[in-house]
């Protein structure tokens, strides 16, 4: 976690037995990987794993050593499966119980709905000692900062609006700049055009992509780095080798 | 691999960095999972990795030890970033070569589209010794088995093609069923309730899913296993709790 030293890495949690049954198809991955790639902080991994004690821990232990952010999402809930807030407290030995905070925030919520604060919904104010509240716009229910590990809802539209507040408290690296070109050859006409600017230009990521549309085989060649000039640079030798 | 005493599982890892960067959204895990669910072998892990030697000789090695069944999408494309084959031979220890077999797909392939099969395109040759190729019906490149794991294409329709292919060559278990119900009050109403039935039928996996349509809040619940009585019984108790 030396960010002023070595450039910020992220990494994802993605929890839930859902997910992996294919009855729902996981958008947080997605979204996050674009704000976070916006930022300057490149997503390097994502693990999707089970609502299973062992399997979070054994995740959250890995992944919050070796990157500067780690984000989880799902399992937060007020059910039984909703094991994630007392699984991350134990990867990072952290004491959990209900927080007064959180538990006032949830009182306000359901008072102002007119429902009751039962057991299920408490299991909600569950919050490791020491941990930052995420505040939650849509439901209520907050996530929470532990060390550098952000557990946020699984819900998309919930997701998504804790990841905004989340945002600006992370200390991004150079965003990521990207050009692309787009040609009409086979992937295997150009590729050792691509490979020479892959050496010349080792400091840069060079990406390509075969499309098939209406018949014609093309390529979209996406070139990716942090420094505007050498990004140019790239794409002028990429248009006079793809023309070669 | 003790396919017989224990029940089968298996892992996915997706290879792209067009994943992680959020520029591509992955579609390929969400069919792994369907498929392998309907064949009764559950997905249990998934790690999203990018294009580099060491995360996929890694991630190969702590998954293929882990589960029956290992599948990769992405990277065995012609062109530079493409190094899923050999860093899942040097993973397993295997030497890899451009192999005769494939080769002469790829000929037969190119020839009949007037295209030259030059050096990059014979990079999709590269395949471990002692691996057994995936046929490839939509652009001939050929996926690979070596010892358990499926090495299979990134573009989805090929991947999907793939899979067809690999599917019946699979030992499955007792196919996973599921029954749902919708109840029209929030999670946190009936959360109680679930554990109840959690703690009762321990045996089947029990799932709540909050939706807000049209200004209601609602929960899917949906109960899963192999054991179809046990499943009818659970659905029954669990109608019965959800009106109390």
């Amino acid at each position: 976690m030396s960010q002023n030293t070595t450039p910020p890495t992220a990494a994802m949690i993605v929890i839930g037995d859902e997910i992996l049954s294919g009855r729902t198809r996981d958008s947080n991955m997605h979204f996050l990987a674009g704000e976070l790639t916006r930022v300057g902080i490149p997503l390097t991994e994502v693990r999707v794993i089970s609502d299973d004690e062992a399997a979070i821990i054994a995740a959250v232990r890995a992944l919050s050593a070796a990157h500067t952010y780690v984000f989880t999402s799902g399992g937060i809930g007020p059910t039984h499966d909703d094991i994630t807030a007392p699984a991350v407290a134990a990867a990072l030995g952290a004491p959990i119980g209900i927080r007064d905070d959180a538990r006032a925030i949830l009182q306000a919520h359901y008072d102002a709905q007119g429902q009751e604060l039962n057991a299920a919904r408490l299991r909600m104010a569950r919050i490791p000692d020491g941990a930052a509240l995420i505040d939650n716009p849509i439901s209520a229910a907050p996530g929470f900062i532990l060390g550098n590990v952000h557990v946020m809802a699984g819900v998309p539209r919930i997701f998504e609006a804790m990841l905004a507040g989340v945002l600006p408290t992370l200390t991004g690296g150079a965003p990521l700049l990207s050009q692309s070109l787009r040609v009409d050859r086979g992937e295997g006409d150009i590729a050792t055009a691509l490979s020479q600017l892959a050496d010349e230009y080792s400091d840069l990521s060079i990406g390509s992509y075969p499309f098939n549309r209406d018949g014609v085989h093309g390529t979209n060649i996406v070139v990716r780095g942090t420094d505007g000039v050498r990004l140019d640079a790239a794409m002028v030798a990429l248009t006079k080798l793809v023309k070669e």
